[in-house]
């Protein structure tokens, strides 16, 4: 079985068990892996390697990955103390937490970013790469699994390289990937993409086969997770959205088929995309980061005709879906490396209507997507910035309220900026739609206000902005000493209500 | 004389006085005008209309271009109540004092944006452009002056075109723009420029006759703005910088002709450009917005080979410089249309070294460029955010303190942020260089409060930042009662200092 998982002779050589392979890791190495949300991470050699340190071996790492991964990787390094500082995105609950407590040094940082930072040097020299595999090819190119993320300039630029070869992955992957890799300034050329579905690249990632230091087989599935069930508040959004995009395209703003989607990862995100199966929208196409279940939904329904992105993020259910019906939906889906996938070149090419969801707004339109009270930090940042900034159309989506209407999700002055006023076009809740475009700010916080916060905050907030235009400066006024006392009201009491 | 600047005979009939030209505009229209800083702006038409407002006329405009303009239109229109609406960004004394007051809605876009939201038709319908302009060629070309800006759009989707052809620009000029324009998604193509030099367009921009409806002849010259002179905190700024940059060509992390430079507007971009004559660097290149005074020196002293901008942004003694040796700084320098100068493509993709100020940045590496004390517009963002997010390096220059040391510009938080923690490489001030790449906030808090703060300011910002550490959430830790207590304090009291 192995003979198609390991297409080159001389490298049957080098299969080792992970415990072995974990041993070409060191104290205060640098490690960059694969993987993109928990989708085609190394599972074996982590796990491994957290034992190391379980068993008493003073080691402390960097990790960079495309973003998140799943728990054998940041959660078993974070319980083992192995995770020291992390790059740029995580969703793990105990790497959460150590980031919180300040015992992991963390930078959010925008994913297009991540794999220049690599070439570039920024981050120092990479020790070694960790890359989860379908197959290796004759030439020594490794065929990633359901995702790619940073693997291309993480095999580049590292030392060694480990391939974690995941036989519980299905050889129909094979083709799905597209593998492009820009060249660094100043011979970079222009990325030749035009359409969602372009192949420009190799369905491998080159490698030079002499840097490969071990090969280790595993059958370790995914672990993927659960998506909340598709409520009430969600379908408001997505039926907000969709009215907002059939009058576009009414207004001749956009055309019949829209424009390429792009979608963030999560529950209202895959929701508000699995509105558009009931929709009159037809040949849509998505250029996007994360393939959610709501695509092959789309897709099945003749909806969606491609759809590029650079993981495969399927729930349990999706991903039963997705294995047993690979070629299928491999027609119709294209895997990049995160680079390209979230490149503002090709997004602001493409045009994207990009549909994000933020923690808070505030009434002016700036958004925190990552630190709740303006420090508990969430998740990170993701590719919200990458999209939003370049996008046709840059949508964010909120409930109005959380922790049972004790937090508004409309704010005064939000508690961290990812997504600043220039950026942010279109604010969504369950309420309402505000559209920004052409907007002065307090023109924007009147309409912010009354269309998308709850109503139970509407006059808190409308108070708030009265006050504020008594000042003498008026374009974005505030109450300097008020402007986050929403948090700090929170903070203290539990509730942003006043008593 | 007119010969050689109106090219097309049936076009002679459509000279008229700025006064009957003027009358093309009516109540409630959308106007978008060449000019871009104050060069190469309309200064005849806009006068004429202010006066018609001033006899009595009710007249309210909304008003487009690509930057800063001059007084005979942002202050003119303004004092005569005529600017109802401005896009996207300006410096006038009156403009920005009936934006702070309230009169006229502002809306602060980055300015890659603007000329595709007029395309794509989110300003509405454009009623008419104004364009002032060299020279019409046999086609009706316009021939732009000494900017590009949003022209080439304005005239493309503007109902009516007005020129102004403008005499005092020397015809010298020709030749030295280029024009493309991209098309809408989904019918985009890659933007082919690979080199800061590259022509990719023609020298004029296209232009339907049938759409011209007023010729205004004139010669006002351009209402430059002086160049503060260099001064002590500058220079240190620019010798840290250089000392950086030798540095990142020493670790290999830049070629030793650098990447091309890209500097913001006014005196500390303009001295920071300028402190390059005197170092060892050869053979360097800009891809900027403006080309300053400090360019004339690094081209003269065979510095810099080429210049790309949207406009030359002389002072007093620069415009008679520039003008009175066109002919040579024409062969190092393109004007281009700012869609294609500030693209978000083009800048990731040559990998600029982009150089803006800020008017303050907190201790996490977020900035403030545009809103004092959080409310009061100063000009706007411009086109930092373009070129930051994109840059291969991302640098924020400020003076350390403002008022005679009673505003420091190291904060426990920004009052307003343009540009997130996310996009932000490396802070210098006169007192030192913070470099943040690689580092997590509590790490960049430290070495900007060392590196870069005023000692002053020093122990508070640690006790801040010590006192925001006995907090719970330890990531990007803050005291939010207290965080924007420093611009409450300057409010209240004239001071950041506490008594």
């Amino acid at each position: 079985m192995l003979e198609n998982r390991i297409r080159r002779e001389d490298l049957k050589g080098k299969i080792m068990s992970a415990a072995e392979a974990a041993l070409f890791i060191e104290d205060e190495m640098t490690i960059a892996t694969s993987g993109f949300t928990p989708s085609g991470y190394p599972k074996a050699v982590p796990l491994a390697l957290a034992k190391r340190a379980e068993d008493g071996e003073k080691i402390g790492i960097t990790l960079i990955t495309g973003a998140s991964v799943g728990d054998e990787l940041d959660g078993a390094l974070t319980r083992a103390g192995v995770l020291k500082r992390r790059f740029p995105y995580q969703t793990n609950k105990d790497s959460r937490n150590a980031i919180n407590n300040g015992t992991v040094m963390y930078q959010d940082m925008h994913l297009s970013h991540v794999s220049q930072y690599i070439d570039y040097g920024f981050f120092g020299k990479i020790d070694v790469a960790i890359i989860e595999a379908l197959a290796i090819t004759e030439d020594g190119g490794i065929i990633p699994t359901t995702s790619v993320g940073i693997s291309p300039q993480a095999v580049k630029n590292a030392d060694k390289v480990i391939i974690e070869i995941n036989t519980s992955q299905p050889m129909a992957l094979e083709g799905v990937h597209d593998i492009y890799m820009t060249e660094k300034p100043p011979h970079r050329k222009p990325i030749p993409i035009e359409n969602s579905g372009d192949r420009i690249g190799t369905t491998y990632i080159p490698c030079d086969p002499e840097k490969i230091v071990a090969i280790v087989v595993t059958d370790k599935p995914d672990k993927v997770r659960p998506l909340g069930a598709i409520d009430e508040n969600s379908k408001k959004i997505s039926e907000h959205i969709i009215k907002f995009l059939e009058n576009e395209v009414k207004m001749g703003r956009l055309p019949q088929n829209l424009l390429p989607l792009q979608s963030g990862v999560g529950s209202v995100a895959n929701a508000v995309l699995g509105g558009l199966v009931d929709s009159k929208f037809e040949n849509l196409t998505c250029y996007t980061e994360v393939i959610q279940d709501s695509m092959f939904d789309l897709i099945d329904a003749g909806k969606v005709t491609v759809a590029s992105g650079t993981s495969f993020t399927p729930s349990e259910e999706g991903l039963v879906r997705l294995l047993d019906n690979m070629e299928h939906y491999a027609k119709h889906c294209v895997l990049r490396p995160m680079e390209i996938s979230n490149n503002p070149e090709v997004a602001r090419r493409l045009g994207v209507i990009a549909m994000n969801t933020a923690i808070e707004v505030d009434i002016y339109g700036h958004v925190n997507s990552t630190n709740i009270m303006g420090s508990r930090m969430m998740n990170g940042l993701g590719g919200s910035g990458d999209f939003t900034r370049n996008a046709y159309l840059s949508i964010y989506t909120s409930v109005s309220t959380a922790k049972n209407g004790d937090i508004s999700s409309i704010v005064p002055m939000v508690s961290h900026v990812d997504h600043t006023e220039h950026d942010v076009m279109v604010v969504v809740t369950e309420q309402g739609i505000a559209d920004l475009r052409g907007l002065a700010p307090t023109e924007k916080a009147r309409k912010i206000i009354d269309n998308c916060a709850h109503p139970d905050y509407r006059p808190m907030l409308h108070a708030y902005l009265e006050k504020a235009l008594e000042k003498k400066t008026k374009h974005q006024p505030h109450v300097i000493g008020e402007a986050l006392s929403w948090h700090e009201r929170f903070l203290e009491t539990g509730s942003m209500k006043m008593k």
